[in-house]
């Protein structure tokens, strides 16, 4: 079994695995590259050729534990016809955000009628699991249906005040929108994992915005989600909530192998909330990347050093690579953490 | 004594007093009507009698129990050299933010020389504090010096990266520009102390991005602006440290008297966590003020009962009135707090 798997089941490795999320991207001059001859992300998101290359290219350059596949959280609100752009220097935006009642309605007849049609992800990863030696496990993920609540119904970026204001002046939509995703989210992941993958990977990015009701309109969708795959797929799952450290222990019961931390909390304190239970993957500030070599080499060791000997522990950011990331720094993490044999 | 007041002091009161964080603003009609005619939001906020204006309007409207002073966070890197613009349709920004070694030290020699020139703030607050009625206390307000430095390091929002990476690569840096802005902030806020202030507040709007490192960069300022204030001043102040709800017990006892609460965790866990020694402020999701009547009530009825009956809660938001609010909402929420008399 490779590194990440093992670690993921709790079994003892030699080193740590380590990838990171965001791992391919800006910061890389090959993924510039590429990105310029192919008319933005969006282009290269779709065209699995340029997906398997971008997604390839950090593992090549740093020799990383596993491989995610380049894609974005969005497709799957754009597959279900919302309608997914980038417009040049902003962030993504949908063009049919879910606004009244009958925009609801239409959506979720429309993902229970059709199939959800993401043929395009589906191929990046076949071309991706088949050009990664067999020792880099390839990594499919999605955003949760919280998460992609947040963009259907808001649109674009920015605090997602609809969405959050939703649960309060209509909740019955909310929920209709979140069971409609739970049930996108496990078809999108199980479509990837019989196209190669060999973990599943769900983002919670705005589950933090949710405070107390962080379990009724995230967490609860998220079980389903993983309750899916597992059905179908038996593959192990990671579930990360972004600052979501008062919600740890009931996101460490979702159902899933294990859990992405960020820096709110040190991964020793992670580690007695779950209980030894459950992997934990994290929990390198990416701000640290921006610095110099000395202290990368120090923030890794002082990670590495806090989680201790015990298996389970997959090294990784709390957040994704920033792009004003230099590579260099990239290339120090890894040799750090390689060299960091365990006992 | 003031609702307020009392309710800082932990003595009974008859009903909750409530105030909101950004009270002021583009949500309403008479602010959108001074805007226009002054030439945009840093001229408000430099012309002491718009100023006073603006900080009343809210009070006006709805019967708050408090008057925020009407200016920004940012008025202490201008006033330090630093240029404040905000470009329309962006958030504001820094002309000279400090990057380099030479920045910060000519920074640090600057404030330490000069005194800081805040003259308009204390104007409005004379104007504001002579225009209130006595049972409507006025607050003054400043940035953490972390907060602070995120602005002057970056010099934009938008994720800090340069502030968060400066704790990495050059943790001296960062101090001394940390212990530049505790004094200027202790100064600032005796400043409107003086100027007829019965409260101070201090924003930590970013200390959450700092995780473990809170109390290092973070918490240990805001400690040292406290007492300098408290040593000078004797007045009530308030600090919140926005999605740091994991380090609310060490905050509380940082020596001030009330410490504001997000919606990470309900009230009634923040006062088990703050064993009921301090007045806590909060908690409301200002997202609930998009939604509708109802769900107002029923949101400000909740919070008011999680807390319970025991004096020292001051009814707030957990983040600041959006711009999309529509003021009726507001209405509701002050009727439905104003009539929830305490036993």
């Amino acid at each position: 079994m490779t590194l990440l798997l093992r670690s993921l089941a709790l079994q003892p490795t030699p080193r740590r695995p380590l990838w990171l999320m965001r791992q391919a991207g800006r910061y890389l001059p090959e993924y510039r590259k590429v990105r310029e001859k192919s008319g933005g992300f969006l282009a290269m998101a779709k065209t699995p050729e340029l997906a398997c290359e971008i997604t390839l290219q950090p593992v090549r350059r740093f020799g990383l534990d596993a491989a995610i596949i380049f894609s974005d959280i969005l497709t799957i609100p754009d597959a279900l016809g919302l309608q997914l752009r980038f417009a040049e220097g902003e962030g993504p935006k949908l063009n049919n955000p879910l606004r009244a009642e009958n925009d609801v309605a239409k959506f979720c007849a429309r993902a229970e009628s059709g199939g959800l049609d993401l043929e395009y992800v589906c191929a990046a990863c076949r071309l991706a699991a088949a050009a990664l030696p067999a020792e880099i496990p390839l990594i499919g993920f999605c955003g949760s249906p919280w998460t992609l609540a947040c963009y259907m119904i808001d649109g674009e970026g920015g605090g997602f005040w609809r969405a959050r204001a939703m649960r309060y002046s209509r909740p019955d939509l909310l929920h209709s929108i979140l069971q409609t995703n739970a049930r996108a989210a496990a078809e999108s992941l199980c479509g990837q994992m019989q196209a190669g993958c060999k973990v599943a990977m769900i983002f919670d990015s705005w589950g933090g915005l949710l405070g107390e009701d962080y379990e009724e309109f995230s967490l609860r969708y998220i079980r389903e989600t993983v309750a899916a795959v597992k059905a179908k797929c038996k593959t192990p799952v990671i579930v990360f909530s972004r600052q979501c450290a008062a919600h740890l222990a009931q996101t460490a019961k979702c159902g899933c192998d294990a859990v992405g931390v960020d820096w709110q909390i040190p991964l020793s304190r992670a580690r007695e909330i779950t209980g030894g239970k459950i992997a934990l993957q994290g929990n390198m500030d990416p701000a640290t990347l921006l610095a110099d070599k000395k202290a990368v080499q120090q923030e890794a060791l002082k990670i590495l050093r806090d989680y201790g000997n015990a298996p389970g522990h997959i090294f990784n950011l709390g957040h994704g690579v920033d792009k004003n990331t230099p590579p260099e720094n990239i290339q120090t993490l890894a040799e750090t953490v390689r060299s960091h044999i365990l006992p």
